[in-house]
């Protein structure tokens, strides 16, 4: 079946920079420098016009971080955030006196699609006040909305925005959205920056008209959440898996008395080489492709049969509650003088 | 107090034509024709241009009816509605042709301002649909939003809707919105249509600048449902409740063997007449005044000790499920051909 | 009229003890001391069996505040609240050993009801953890209930909480309500902890039996927060405020130059003296009664109609997330060693 | 791998009787029975003690249908649901004069788990008024308990349960829960009725002790829905459907002209055979193990990394609400004479 694999459409569904830069070989036009910041990790991608990610050129932070729902950690996260949002408005050369549109991207009934209009309920709006002439010199002129998804207003998303723009014209853009990950190790513990725009309902919807400086005329900076993942996308996670597992199980089954304690024991932790003859043996052809066409197939494979399928933690509630507060906060901190 | 009472500035807060209506003595420039179908009365005003209510010219349904909880009475109700949404709109030359952008205006997260948020969630959404190519004939193009509240939003909700007017161009706007009442008996059991418009927030928020034909440029028809009344309402309906009980408590009194069941008496069924001395006597110089003259003396009281109090049913937030459904149900019906 | 009324059976709709205090002149059996912490105000009642209160015996912790939607003003009342409630579970004999059930009463449904489950779902539960062996020795064992209220259950919110203290069988009791107050001042800006009980429902639903050491056999800390006035108390309260503003307004008119900014000052604030004389000219019959009279009248008035109302400001869903985080923040940095 | 794999204790995650009868050859103390009315598809399964699914003993009634978002069907659905709880009542010998307690298991705030709570609002509860003496004849004593999960109260469901069943005695117990699947086909498509009780939390949550008969002391029925798969789950499924799709496009592109078509063809509803011989070419080693041994591999790959996933449709917004309408309509119209 390979011969049907064509690589220059390859579509696997993920919305960050970072799960492409993880898959491909050849970086032509793509800086990448990773920092560590207090156990947070953050890449700096930055993108020219030619790239070899076929991605909008612009830079892209990706802030990985473990468990928000750990009050410490929390705290760590939520400074790089607001650190890393302040350098990108700076870089963007965005002033003080300029003043911003808030958008809280998704739709508010769906959890995983939630987390846009839950920052924005959060979010300290002062335009109504500024209107009437007596706000705080703290404060930067803020409006928010909250668009919903089309499927509910049976308008394109971007036009509503556009439109409203075009009406009060703030300076900038922040957009806040849910988005898909291409795995699942990312999903609630991945936050992307980005000045290139944002596509709503790219996440969980389907992918709209951007917004986009060049769509809307004024810059964009885009935050955005891994909060699903694709049903293909954990099965090829998990076939991935196997591999590991089978290669660290025979390692490991030579050695009688770790036998024990097998079961439990994380081998993705462990340093394990698979040789192509493990993946042909344990997966026949399957085993000879490589992760992206696998992806591919299993695309193939699941569309034709219409399942329309996310996959999230249990735990979904309580994280987006926490990280929506983490990027409330520091949005609000960012903005204003508080 | 009397002199500093003046009638030319007259603001009781109630957003029903008919409140006003029963008010004043002279109407000129008002047709007025009252209706009962099944148990619903329906009352139509015509204001002219030159009216004596100082209110906008067009036309006002006003639907008063029983608790809708009960489900013949709820039946009852959304046939009138639907009935009369649909005369209202062949009135205004509305064909079926005509695309519609439905506004649910209100605040969400208050119960007694969101009925708007709640019906606009079930109205049937089609203008994507229509806009991939493939709508069923049957349906309108009909397109939704929820702008939310200024106070939340920091923007000009006409604005909003003005903006997107201008952006997707539907040939008629219908807006739900909550509204203040003017008397305690009207709150959840009147449902006002209009022609003329509708000022977002005039019920629980602030009045804000009105959408209607003259400032949006296509026709808007406004359906409001009174969900509360302003603390000086009920204050000064007691009062007049007080003379009412008054005088009806002497004329029983007379009655030795009705004093047993007197406490449970509703006295507002008694035809009970009040002479201006029982007036003067129960309530000294209050008493020489007039209902209106109470309210305005009444906000004169409250207004700068600077309550903003609210006054809804206990049941509000079961109420307002049902009237949502109540309208969105008759609003399908009217703009689809289901 | 003043023959009717029945000083015996005064039945002014209020939970607050506070309220009582303020409406009655002798104070046999009452101890009362006032205290000021960094501009809250606390009031310590101690009523023994036979007081003048016809209230409960026990102790009753009144914390009176401004804005709680001001963050300065929210740190000082939540650690007044903190402090308050850990001198009152000494007082108790509670140990830290003691486990707790945590019972977030009301409607989640109903705004100014939700306070209850609002709370109850952010305290940090415990005993399932504690049940499988591995709980940090830090935290105390805690369970929560929101049992919800009798028109939704159909079982006496008191016979759920019974039960399941027979079966779980904590130490001690908090209970979180929603109250009725006697007047609108304290609506939102006062906090009761009472180690007397509570009655489910008090506050917008109907009294029902009482959750006590009595009933239930465990202690029980009653914190509850006025988030309602009946309609019959802003109508008193009102006639009251007509009585200032008419004294206030004769003083105020001698003074010519006053005039103008006449309708900008809250006579709130100023001293003034309400004579018989004036009272009985401004309302006649109804100036000859006491504050307690008139409230009989009214809901004598009231009643028979059948009106259901309750009045609250109108920003309540905002001041009912902030005063639920306040309780719960408070609640489990005492109950937990955080 | 093979010789790990011990079918003694296959654990794949399901709480669908009619997974496991899919599942094994031998139905040894096994009764089915499948009917088909208008189009929905009834399976009764009675099992005896001793039987060959290691399920409890006692009447398993699972109805399958398609989308019930669709009006037709959704009331096609509701009818035969309404009829299966009659007759299942009836072969319980429970009596029009019995008084019914129902419980709405999971978390509200879950959206998956929703399912219990969501229904519960809408069951018409009548035992507050019945215990005031005025219930109306065709009403049966109704009382509703939202439990909550052992997460976010601390306390084991069935505790409470069990616990407000001693203070209150109804007759019997009508319990909703969301369920999880084994296979994807059936989320949210089926509905599974039985009186073998029920567990807490098996769907979403972790399996808690068991609510039923023999723990609670009175019938117990439980109705149930799929509205999860797990990861692994899905994983095997797709691994099933990439053999159809490698056979049946082997098949296929021996037919040049039906090329075109190709990728939107469902190739489940084609008769496809699969040999083993294709299975090893495909998948290796995995090719030679059987479907519950794949699901069984999977877990053990899964697991030791830790994920906690689950699997839904992108709309269960959208079906939920549905579902808990479905149901609680059906539940009212059963156990009220309405």
């Amino acid at each position: 079946m390979k011969h049907e694999i064509n690589l220059s459409n390859i579509d696997i569904h993920t919305d960050l920079a970072i799960d492409v830069i993880d898959k491909i070989s050849s970086l032509d036009g793509v800086k990448q420098v990773i920092r560590n910041v207090d156990g947070v990790s953050i890449t700096d991608v930055k993108l020219e016009k030619k790239n070899s990610l076929n991605k909008k050129e612009g830079s892209y932070i990706t802030i990985e971080f473990d468990d928000v729902t750990d009050t410490t950690n929390y705290n760590k996260v939520k400074n790089v955030v607001k650190l890393e949002l302040n350098s990108l408005m700076c870089k963007m050369n965005i002033k003080d006196s300029d003043t911003c549109l808030f958008i809280g991207l998704g739709n508010a009934k769906s959890t995983p699609d939630s987390l846009g209009p839950k920052v924005s309920k959060d979010i300290i709006v002062t335009k109504h006040i500024y209107d009437l002439g007596d706000l705080d010199s703290k404060y930067r002129v803020v409006s928010v909305i909250s668009p919903g998804v089309s499927a509910n207003t049976g308008i394109e998303t971007s036009d509503i925005v556009e439109s409203i723009v075009k009406k009060i014209k703030p300076n900038f853009i922040i957009a806040v959205d849910a988005l898909a990950s291409g795995s699942i190790d990312r999903v609630n513990k991945t936050i992307q920056m980005t000045d290139t725009g944002i596509h709503p309902g790219s996440g969980i919807g389907n992918a709209r008209k951007e917004i986009s400086k060049s769509t809307i005329g004024i810059p964009v900076i885009a935050i955005g959440v891994p909060t699903v993942v694709d049903a293909s996308v954990i099965v090829a996670d998990t076939i991935n898996y196997m591999y590991k597992h089978y290669a660290f199980n025979k390692e490991y089954s030579k050695n009688p008395k770790s036998k024990l304690t097998f079961n439990n024991v994380n081998y993705l932790n462990k340093n394990i080489v698979i040789n192509t003859k493990d993946k042909e043996d344990l997966f026949g052809l399957i085993g000879k492709l490589n992760s992206d066409e696998v992806k591919i197939l299993i695309n193939e494979v699941l569309n034709p049969i219409g399942y329309n399928l996310m996959v999230t933690p249990k735990e979904i509630d309580f994280v987006i509650d926490r990280l929506s507060t983490l990027i409330s906060c520091s949005v609000n901190e960012t903005l204003h003088d508080i």
